[in-house]
């Protein structure tokens, strides 16, 4: 099992990204990963350490940056690290690709290289959010701004096969993501998307629209919305999420006086359970070959994590699970 | 000053709501109240109250459930309590009116009413978030699912207009919501829009998009964005909250010995400063008069404190700065 790792992607690389690579090699003897980057930056990285035997490195001497904007940076800097991932996963030299760089190029180099599974109109990125009652997977959060409702309808299938897979719900509920929970409401991308998925042999694990304070409750397994939405939704958890902790930390070691140590304790234990980097990446669903994409601020625990996810993703064949039940559903991937 | 208040719409009415009601009377001299709805249920909850000459009822019949569709409860129910208030308005018997009922429906009592402010396209809810400086105020949060880019402008100005008045921020900073900072990204109306506000008069203030984690950064005191969007932001907001408040203070109290009353004390604290019943409920922007739209689940404080938001918005005359300013910008209301 062969996966290539973006060495140069995120806000710390290449160095904890290497760490998480090694971690990863450590933990599933079956990997063998290809770095993709600088190598006169990855070799002292990888110098000494255990499980070089199954690394390999693709130098390359370019990167995207954060800030680029993802079309002109692929086609001005050729010799990305992005792209070059993208390519040994055309070239079937590895079965999955993962990368804490640039969101947009990640995704972008998906689209351009058209490497579709079969029936698959547009891929989404699906990404695991924290409930009462476990967790759920949203999808997309930015990978199609401005999606059609069939997009969303294969999106549920997609998101469905992640639930029950990777996050073992036995019968996912599938939600769409609007305004108010009767089947009229929203704009039209939402009105047409649920009389599809009414319509469709999705309809019984439909359970019809969730609105925004139903995701952490845990009512949906699946919840579908427009790219854009769930990109906006994703961020605004994040921010409120950093903003409350850091509110709830000050009042509450403010009032205390002599167990703050413990509360400091139990805070650090929530973080840490609903910490992003317990999946690793966000899968971009709907690709042939398995392309995972992680926060730009990951650490080695998300990377590993990442790796981790992509080798479940190859081992499990979703991909396989994904043709298989999009060909039960005709009606809706033609066109 | 009078403002309707519709006795019957909330989850808890009449009982806080008629409650609210009397507790603004005590804190400002010159209001009078006008409570819409069920006489029979309304004069026993004002019976031995000190402010009663400042009291009147309109008794009416009919009530707009919560989870009535509202354009067909309007029209079944033609002697609705939110209705009613909209007649008191429209025929200048109030200067404001104030509901707690089906949001749904008061937005389209407002839009069947074509009240709408000189040059105002179409009316939009803002809402007041919490930040780490302070307040910003997001707009629309649901009254227009489906806006276009001028819709949004208008936003701006409304919104800006209300920060600086209310929020009392004196040069507004506006961010459009958006999934990237820079002006090419997102859909298409996020394009067309940040376009919009480059090319205005507002040029100076806008700052450019803002993405979902910037809103509680307090980067922007005016959030603009599409209805739907911020509709599914605001419950995604409520619903996190809600989800975090009861972790956290499950794991600390978990973790505390001999100081968990400390701890409770200072989670109340917590949720109490960012408890949306502090500013009583959203403005409806771009009425030609005042119309505030409270959470369902508002009690006493929550009424008061949004009837005293409607008397302010009659006091400092919102609504002149309103028509003023969009008089500026002349390019942006034809059409």
């Amino acid at each position: 099992m062969r996966i290539a790792l973006d060495a140069m992607g995120g806000d710390h690389a290449p160095g904890p990204i290497v760490g998480g690579a090694m971690q990863a090699l450590e933990s599933d003897p079956e990997l063998h990963v290809v770095l993709v980057g600088d190598q006169a930056q990855i070799d002292p990285l990888i110098q000494g350490q255990c499980e070089t035997s199954r690394v390999s490195v693709l130098h390359c001497t370019q990167v995207v940056g954060m800030e680029d904007s993802p079309v002109e940076a692929l086609r001005r800097k050729p010799d990305n690290s992005i792209a070059r991932s993208w390519q040994l996963l055309g070239g079937g030299k590895v079965e999955g690709i993962v990368s804490a760089g640039n969101t947009g190029a990640m995704v972008a180099g998906g689209v351009f290289s058209r490497r579709f599974l079969k029936n698959v109109r547009r891929p989404g990125i699906g990404t695991v959010m924290p409930t009462k009652a476990g967790w759920c997977v949203m999808i997309d959060v930015g990978a199609n701004t401005q999606p059609k409702a069939e997009h969303l309808y294969q999106y549920g299938v997609m998101g469905s096969i992640f639930a029950r897979c990777i996050l073992q719900v036995e019968n996912p509920r599938i939600g769409l993501m609007n305004i108010g929970s009767e089947g009229d409401k929203g704009n039209s991308l939402a009105k047409e998307t649920n009389g599809l998925f009414n319509a469709s042999p999705l309809q019984k694990s439909f359970i019809g629209n969730v609105e925004g304070r139903d995701i952490h409750q845990g009512i949906a397994d699946v919840v579908v919305c427009d790219g854009f939405v769930g990109n906006v939704v994703l961020k605004v958890c994040e921010g409120l999420y950093q903003f409350l902790m850091e509110k709830a930390a000050q009042e509450i070691l403010a009032a205390l006086k002599t167990e703050r140590d413990l509360a400091k304790e139990a805070l650090k234990l929530l973080a840490s359970r609903y910490d992003y980097s317990e999946f690793g990446g966000a899968p971009l669903l709907g690709i042939d070959g398995v392309c995972i994409i992680c926060h730009g601020s990951s650490g080695d625990r998300a990377i590993k994590n990442a790796l981790l996810l992509a080798a479940k993703y190859v081992r499990l064949k979703l991909n396989d699970l994904i043709v298989h039940e999009l060909e039960q559903a005709p009606a809706f991937v033609a066109g």
